[in-house]
Formats: C-alpha cells, sequence, structure tokens
C-alpha cells in the first residue's frame, strides 16, 4: 500500500452533486474504502463555485479530489470543470465527472478539457455502490495526490 | 459492469517505459485484468514522440491510454506529457504517471501539467502487480474512455 498523503491526513472529496439520493449512496459506499477521508458537498453549482473561489482560508482549505456531476443546477458542471482547469491553484486537483450521461460528444469534451476520467453513473444500485468503492480505493490508496501547498504563516 | 469502449474493441495502452523488467511486470499484470487490451511499448522518449506525432494511419492508430516512466533516455517523460497535452488531438487521452521518483515538486508538476494520476511504483514486484491490475480494472472496466475520432475515409 502506497502512502497518498502525508500521514494523519485525511483525503478531503469535494462531491458536487444535486441529487440527494446519489449524495447519500456516494457517502455510504466511500464509507467502505479504506483510506480515511472527509466529504463536503456542493449542491449545485454557484455553490461549488462559492466553496472553491471563495475564502480561501486555512479553515476551509482545498479539496484533494473532485467528484462533479455535469447536469448541475445554476452553473453546469462542465463550465465549472472550465473555472476549475483555468485556475493556478485549482487545476492540479483530479476531478472525475461522475454523469448519467453517455452522450460521445460530451464525454471528449469533458476529456478535452482534462477532466482526469469520466465515469456515466449505472443505474443499479449496487453497481453505482461498487463503482464509488473502486474508485475511492484506486484514487484513495494507491494514487499519490498532488501534494497540498503549505498554508501561508503556517509553516512548513 | 460498464461498456469502456464500442464493444469489440480492445483498450490501446502505450507504455513508455525503458526498464525491461517493468515492461514485463506490466503486461504480465494486465494479462489479469477483465478487459481486452493491447499493449504498444516505446523505451524511450524518442520512440514514443515518434509513436505519438508520426505518421498517423489507421494501420498506426492512436492509444486509449498512455502509461509514462518519467526518467526516459533521450526525451524525458515530463517533457512527451508537455507535448502531448500541447497537441489537440492527443491531449484528451489520460496518462498515467508510473515513476520511482516520489519527489513532491515532480509530483505537483506532473499535475499541474495535466497528467490524469500519479503512482509511485512500489518496489515491492507483488505491490507492483497489484497496483497495475488496480490500474487497469479501474481504467479499463469502470472509466468511460474518450470515444475514438472516427478515421478519415473509413466512414463513421
Amino acid at each position: 500500500m502506497i502512502a497518498l498523503m502525508e500521514s494523519g491526513h485525511e483525503v478531503r472529496i469535494l462531491l458536487i452533486e444535486d441529487n440527494p439520493g446519489d449524495v447519500r449512496l456516494f457517502r455510504e459506499a466511500i464509507k467502505e474504502c479504506t483510506a480515511p477521508c472527509s466529504i463536503r458537498v456542493a449542491r449545485d453549482g454557484e455553490e461549488a463555485k462559492n466553496m472553491l473561489f471563495g475564502n480561501r482560508a486555512e479553515s476551509d482549505p482545498l479539496p484533494d479530489l473532485i467528484v462533479l456531476d455535469l447536469n448541475l443546477p445554476k452553473v453546469a458542471g462542465d463550465q465549472i470543470l472550465l473555472l476549475i482547469k483555468a485556475d493556478m491553484e485549482l487545476r492540479s486537483i483530479p476531478v472525475l465527472i461522475l454523469s448519467s450521461s453517455s452522450d460521445r460528444a460530451e464525454i471528449r469534451r469533458c476529456y478535452e478539457n482534462q477532466a482526469s476520467c469520466y465515469v456515466v453513473k449505472p443505474a443499479d444500485l449496487g453497481d453505482y455502490m461498487r463503482l464509488v468503492q473502486a474508485w475511492g480505493n484506486f484514487w484513495m490508496s494507491q494514487v499519490t495526490l498532488p501534494p497540498r501547498r503549505p498554508v501561508l504563516g503556517a509553516g512548513v
């Protein structure tokens, strides 16, 4: 097993998803992963923008991983992806697209805009849980995520 | 299980790796994955450049996934990553960095340059095999990869 984060750190996941059922399932599935993590949820595109581009204080740190639905109220997911990738501080955070759309043009566009990976939401409950667990176990236990930048004033 | 590619297609992996032992291990490990795939190997950075930027004929198609070592003869892996991401046709192909380096600055730079994920090569043989299998099963069976572009003259 490869240490993903500096020891003692839990992986911070930002889940951008407006469907409460999917949020609940995601939380349940991720509990089964071996790596410790915390999940914040943005329930629409505007809330996601505020969380990502609002006050970047130590008390409100950036996520290590972003899970992004595409069909979101207020600001669409593909716009959020563009904003993340245009931001020098955020662009290195891996973004998983988790969407019910299997539209080829949409999938291609997400990869062109540098989503890390695109997963079509399984319709079956069990498949959805297994998918989230596989994603979580791969990204949180085997991938080495981008090192966090030191917080200003907190020393290195 | 989610269909990754149009049915009947095998996933084309380009492995850019100069260490013959690692190539052999990768081939053995990937055999255990459930999805059918083919592996081409570039043994240095120049060979990788030729494969990726040479004649893009139907008989020599682009890969669906790229696995990239960083410490390569002739052209370094981080340069290959920059070239891939600067190319409009190649930039949507997910690039896994598989490197023995755990240097924080290097890891950060790879993510800034839009590697999909960074994995530190496990020193232990069994860990290496499990890592490649987990990567292969996730990317080839659960992720929906970028749709292939139709080949000119081949119809759509």
